[in-house]
């Protein structure tokens, strides 16, 4: 089963859009971690356990992993945790990619092969052959950026090409051209609503990921309204920071498991 | 001394402006690695040290590491060989990373603590805050793709923005805004030598790395006369597999030596 219909039948038979996003920095662990060599694992493994029955997917972000010595192997062994333990729910390696054919064809290894991704974040500012290598594992999800929840993403996104602003282009493109296999999906943040509405216009029931709430501001409600399908799903609504560090205490797993449910729940009440 | 002293002190020093592009593909190693355990090292070692008096930067290209366990020891030791054997020759991390602030910063960890490299390419798609924790880091080079060597980079790069094309309003924004610590280099393609014209008008004297000679069939002659600066320097240009895989046989130090060695003569007798 490849990773779209993972992702729909998770939406349906869990009934959650929650996308749990797996960021360790060992700076803001919960005190129980302070002497363990093996904290990348063990705090990312107890947030999944007690979140995944929350989850329509895990995002682990490779930059915390690859910040570290010995960050790959923590992350081997936490997607084959998921796997192992939570085969219903898919995982999204956060890496954001892009490079020419040869190059792209790595990292596709990378991500699918070593680590055992059932999806990818990539870059499209290089055109159709970056994402090719990508595109052609049609039992893969190629989550593309699209407009980005940072400040910086008026930067270039939002210049006009042609009458449109290139966000809006690049949707059109990666939904018109890229997307014949229909495994991919796209980037939009969740501090942007109204860019999201313009966004689910273009891409009909084109899966989100939306980064944004919690830490970075974004709204729930407005994201469900401007992003749902009309079944009320086509969406993978992120927390991160929110879920990870709710507690520093010894409750860290219970309190991850209270946001994450929390956040469901607002977001149920939305669609 | 930063990065782009070292690179000027090496173009000088030296008389070269060829980038040894380092991209270890198992499948292309030379005979002689067929069993050996250590290839992805040792392979690159023996390269760096036949070419290093010809190059004026090496360039590893993370996603051939990434690919594999224990890749990432690999170019750690691969990069700790460069800095001991051939302190003057400074390293380039190609990884084209590009993420939201607080991810970018764990990004700047793997390239310049971790990995130890002196310089690391870059995606602006996301704009400004997702380039600072790296601009920040005044002694390392950021280098910004602007115009890639690949087919695609026809797809987004050169769409019109208010009169001038995307790839143009990159170069003039990071040469005019981002650049204050004079840290920033652009990637522009060799396969495209009339842009690489262009954007050499809009950035004065700023760095260019030049991919695309050899394999993908950019035309030395032309990139030296559009894209070198008045004191006939002012680029890297990379070579990767017309060095690294000269020959397959015994000789492919010497071959790569000589590769390398042809590729700087090419570029003088046009400087």
């Amino acid at each position: 089963m490849g990773f779209m219909q993972a992702l729909r039948n998770r939406w349906n038979s869990a009934d959650t859009l929650v996308c749990v996003g797996l960021d360790p920095d060992p700076a803001k662990f919960p005190d129980a971690f302070v002497d363990d060599d093996d904290a990348l694992f063990s705090f990312c493994r107890d947030i999944v356990d007690a979140t995944a029955q929350y989850a329509c997917a895990f995002k682990p972000q490779i930059a915390y992993f690859a910040a570290h010595n010995g960050g790959e192997a923590a992350l081997q062994r936490l997607i084959a945790h998921i796997n192992g333990s939570h085969p219903d729910v898919p995982v999204i390696l956060d890496a954001k990619r892009g490079d020419i054919g040869s190059t792209a064809e790595q990292y596709a290894t990378e991500a699918f092969e070593r680590f055992g991704a059932d999806a990818v974040t990539l870059n499209p500012y290089m055109g159709r052959d970056s994402a090719d290598p990508f595109l052609q594992r049609f039992d893969r999800g190629c989550i593309f950026l699209c407009h980005t929840s940072n400040p910086g993403a008026r930067d270039f996104q939002e210049l006009d090409v042609g009458g449109e602003p290139l966000y809006q282009h690049i949707a059109r493109t990666i939904a018109g051209e890229w997307n014949a296999a229909g495994n991919c999906a796209l980037v939009v943040g969740a501090t942007f609503p109204e860019e999201l509405k313009v966004i689910r216009g273009i891409v009909g029931d084109m899966p989100l990921l939306i980064p944004g709430v919690g830490a970075q501001g974004g709204d729930v409600e407005a994201v469900v309204r401007n992003g749902a399908t009309a079944d009320g799903t086509g969406l993978m609504i992120n927390s991160s920071r929110g879920i990870l560090y709710a507690s520093s205490g010894a409750g860290y797993a219970e309190a991850a498991a209270d946001a994450a449910r929390e956040l469901r729940d607002a977001i149920n009440r939305c669609r």
